[in-house]
């Protein structure tokens, strides 16, 4: 690694999206999803799953009386939303919403026991039990989330009760869990809490944080393996042991400087590897790089989606096998393509290549973005690439497959977790360092950034996801030093232009460089190619053979029953098939719609039987409608798929 | 319902197998898999899950101690193997294993209770709780294999030892359950007993058994409804309260007469249509003919597998929904297959159309053989259509797949099923009334049959499966009336030669009518063109669009990688290309092969990210090789299809 290279993400506040898309999203953050999921976590909202959250707080802080609601990990639900919150703050001012988010604080530490301990499951139910199943029961993990909208409202407002109790929790940990003898030799079996230690350490400077991160990440797999011990210490019943995953559910089957492939539950493998490269970064282990970078590879290379989802199975919420990836079956957690968000970024940080901010966008315009409605009120647990509803309904194997978003979750994790992301999502847009400025994301935003030590106002403009037309702007300062801009790996060609002027410039692991003397007025416009591309999955993808999917940039689109009627199956698109893009402002909060001249094949069976012997398949033309995945299923329920087959 | 039509099975001594293919597994079923499965019911076969099944009748016989081992059910492994062993000495002579038949009827004896009960499982378990869950403790289902077994042992042996045990066990449940006050108002959660009770009532023509029988198939699925009201009166626990099945799972959703599909476990579902028809058939009662009727048209136009497979998930081993056929997932449990060819012989018994018989032969070619092994010592209990080993082992989903068979299961319906099926297969072959002899499948046999009341013999030789050459000789005897061939469905062209003369017959529901004066000497010759087809699906059918299965007359014929490589889903095969029939007399117990000019599209993918423009796939020439999906998985573990895409 050459940390000569490494880069940082911008301070949220030096980022400003004015992005007509992105922008979009986090006024709803702002809005709507926020408002109602307190509502959700107060479990006022009508017909919706109930949430305990604040319950549970409230009868650990000894104010109410009654039983801990919910799952083990429901306190995470309350901490992402604060999360939420704080970087909502930092968009925009609220002191009402402040002043509820500074109660909400006010009652977690009223809830924290004289030790720090902070877990309202073990507090309700009996701290006598707590760390006896590190495996199961999420206390970490609840830590992890705690600490990160903790460190997310110290940034936001300068206000550290909640970050001086995660604090105080941290050190309980610390003085339970860690190599020396006495101490529990373990770690999180939901991780989080790597992520959120180097954070912290990022503030605190405090060593014990970044050993307590690095421990989590040194431990877990080793021998003799500690879940394993815990588990027969305290009898804990061992859910996965007549499975194929056993201990790598948890990613504990292996140390991971010795894992070869991203196994078990996709939400913890992701944010596993996004901890695994945070520790990489602040300590500078190779070894720990190349594990990263091993994993990034089995992910995105083996065991991803084209909507940038992950997880091909149900049980488990898990990776299954490399090239497995079934369209109808797959479970693509919403939280899981944000914790590749998460990974990707910090790889960037890392190393700026732009496989690794392909793969964040991926996922962000599609498998993230799918998982709220447009009105924000409506979340997909499970992101299917291809849906029929009655299958959801009557076939098991797919009931977790739901063809409508739902108002909440029993399990609630994916609705605020995508409501941090879109608040934050400033955060994906570029990283520095101190003599280069990554430009990762087209995404419209006022950048305040660093030059070689002098301060240079950036604008970028873009048309992302509808055009290509990009334009960064200096607005202010002067500064010597590159600016480099990202060219997608799906652009087939772009055009460069410095001050009006046509221009080239070198380019390095996808990125142009633009080494220069900036001055305020000083305009970059690169206008990336966006055609409408027929894409096909590796040929080992047998889900995907013969098929292929429609992307346009960034975006995957979809075939939708109410555009294109039902048996989607039936539909093939001919090979010479020329594609239609048309604006459609007031079609879901404005897309661009493709079309084409597509088939499809007759229904008509001359038998009564199933079976017969095959005669060529009539066929009538039929002009296919795709919308953009993320837009799916905000039209009533009805089937939709991303493949179709080629003819 | 015309009951001047109906027919009945011929008593199995009057039909003698010799067919070199069915011969040959009966010859098996003889003399390696009743052997070996008496082993396995006595727990001796070494690395075989154990049975417990003689075990828990030594200990309700108060001959050993222990406790009860294995399911509610486990007694019915013993019955069916009972039943097997009769057919067997119906076939072959054989002292030796009588007598152990006969010192086992003597244990099962020993085990009955004074009133007649006999389940070792409540015996062992607490008299007290027994007829307390008729919905899930298989008890009238362990009585339904007893009988089934009783009724065969006393036709092949005349010993009433069993039989009489059965008619006690009958008495007993009449005594506990029925129409009137102070009886239980239920029926099996798991069907048998219907089929059973009305081969008993042959026996003993008291009506008290039909009208037991009767009052399964009425009450079931009637309000308010007994699975539910013994539910709560008992505190059982309802497995299938969160699934769209609930009791539909028991195919207790509806009256029988109200049912519209097929629903819930499909060995219960094939087990309650077979009884439906049965007691259609005693009654008369065409209310019911057209329940049946109406369950047939939804399983075998709708629901069924090409193999004859039927029951699309393993969750239940059930039914799904109309054209729901994945062909990896599928459960198409060996029982399921089975039922469905009891359910074609009843409708064929009930009405004489050879699509009855079509789905007989495509289950027993094809579903049901498939659950046993070559050399008839290991088994399926499910029979997917598309296997890749990894995803058996990797994807949960598919965990029920395995892709070798095993030596015995925990759960051990089905070898000693297909064990019972193999040795009766003479049952199937024929039906007669006063005036007519209906020939279904052409198996090879010498028949004797009355015909307006004079003994004919005939005898009745055949290619079937590998050549469509039939011949069916008048050995001895005389009598006038009508011989109907079937002219199977998938024929498409038969030559028809009477005493070496072309011939023609007028044909009726897939028939070939030749009234005569039959004479000793008299010959029919009748020839099947017997092409490779390519058969299609039911458009419906999403998972098979735009593939084909190959086929030769009564087998389906698969892919398997010993032959053709790995990753099957690269191969197509071209609309035009020829096949090619090869002899093949030392592969796989004798099998044809069919060979096809296929193509191999490349697995070459010029880039390391999983996705990427789609480029005309490039391909290669490969000769497909087929083989009977009959004899799949006999070389080892490796992938296998059924369909492959048409190109």
């Amino acid at each position: 690694m050459d940390k000569q290279k490494f880069t940082h993400p911008l301070p949220l506040k030096s980022v400003r999206v004015s992005d007509g898309f992105w922008g979009g999203y986090q006024c709803l953050v702002l809005d709507r999803v926020i408002p109602y999921q307190w509502e959700a976590l107060n479990d006022r909202v009508p017909g919706a799953d109930r949430s305990g959250c604040i319950h549970n707080f409230e009868v650990a802080a000894g104010r109410a009386s009654g039983e801990h609601y919910g799952w083990v990990f429901q306190d995470s639900d309350l901490m992402k939303w604060l999360e939420a919150v704080a970087y909502a703050l930092t968009l925009r001012p609220d002191p009402e919403l402040e002043r509820r988010a500074d109660e909400t604080i006010e009652l977690i530490c009223a809830a924290q026991q004289p030790d720090g301990y902070l877990d309202t499951y073990y507090i309700l139910n009996g701290l006598d039990k707590r760390f006896t199943n590190l495996r199961d029961n999420h206390e970490l993990y609840c830590f992890g989330h705690m600490t990160e909208a903790a460190v997310a409202y110290y940034h936001a407002t300068g206000k550290d009760a909640l970050l001086n109790a995660a604090i105080r929790f941290a050190d309980c940990i610390d003085r339970n869990i860690g190599p020396e003898e006495g101490k529990l030799h373990g770690y999180p079996g939901h991780e989080v809490a790597e992520m959120a230690l180097i954070r912290l350490y990022g503030i605190t400077r405090d060593e014990k944080h970044l050993r307590l991160a690095k421990y989590f990440i040194d431990q877990r797999g080793q021998a003799p393996l500690f879940f394993e011990e815990e588990g027969k210490r305290n009898g804990n019943r061992f859910y996965w042991e007549n499975t194929h995953f056993r201990y790598e559910y948890y990613q504990a089957g292996w140390p991971v400087r010795r894992q070869r492939t991203a196994e078990g539950h996709a939400v913890r493998a992701a944010y596993l590897m996004s901890g695994i490269a945070d520790v990489a970064r602040v300590t500078g282990d190779d070894s720990l790089y190349e594990a990263a970078e091993r994993l990034w590879r089995s992910v995105t290379r083996r065991r991803m989606y084209v909507t940038g989802a992950i997880g091909s199975s149900h049980v488990g919420e898990a990776f299954t096998f490399d090239f497995d990836l079934p369209n109808d079956t797959v479970y693509g957690e919403t939280c899981a393509a944000i914790g590749l968000v998460f990974f990707a970024r910090r790889m960037l940080e890392l190393k700026p290549r732009a496989e690794y901010a392909d793969v964040m966008e991926r996922a962000l315009y599609n498998g993230v973005i799918s998982g709220i409605s447009l009105d924000g009120t409506r979340f997909f647990y499970v992101n299917p690439l291809e849906v029929v509803p009655e299958a959801c309904e009557k076939d098991e194997n797919k009931r977790h497959v739901k063809p409508e978003r739902q108002k909440w979750f029993g399990c609630a994790c994916c609705p605020p977790n995508i409501a941090r992301l879109l608040a934050s999502a400033g955060q994906y847009i570029a990283t520095a360092r101190d003599n280069a400025v990554y430009i990762h994301l087209y995404i419209g935003a006022d950048l305040d950034v660093i030059l070689n030590g002098r301060p240079l106002s950036l604008r970028l403009r873009s048309g992302f996801p509808w055009n290509g037309q990009t334009e960064l702007t200096v607005t202010g300062g002067t500064a010597e030093g590159r600016i480099a801009l990202r060219a997608p790996g799906w652009c087939p060609h772009c055009t460069l232009r410095i001050n009006g002027a046509p221009a080239e410039a070198p380019a390095e692991d996808g990125y142009l460089l633009l080494d220069r003397d900036w001055q305020a007025g000083d305009t970059v416009s690169l206008d990336f190619d966006m055609p409408v591309t027929r894409v096909a999955a590796d040929p080992r993808v047998r889900e995907d053979i013969g098929k292929v999917a429609v992307t346009r940039g960034p975006l995957v689109y979809c075939l939708e029953e109410c555009d294109n009627g039902s048996s989607l199956h039936l539909l093939t698109l001919p090979s010479d098939a020329a594609f239609d893009v048309r604006e459609c402002p007031d079609l879901l909060g404005g897309i661009r719609v493709i079309t084409a001249g597509g088939r499809r094949e007759s229904a008509e069976w001359g038998t009564e039987g199933l079976y017969a012997p095959a005669a060529p398949r009539q066929s009538v033309p039929q002009t296919l409608t795709f919308i953009p995945y993320y837009a799916w299923a905000n039209r009533g329920v009805g089937e939709m798929s991303v493949w179709l087959r080629e003819k």
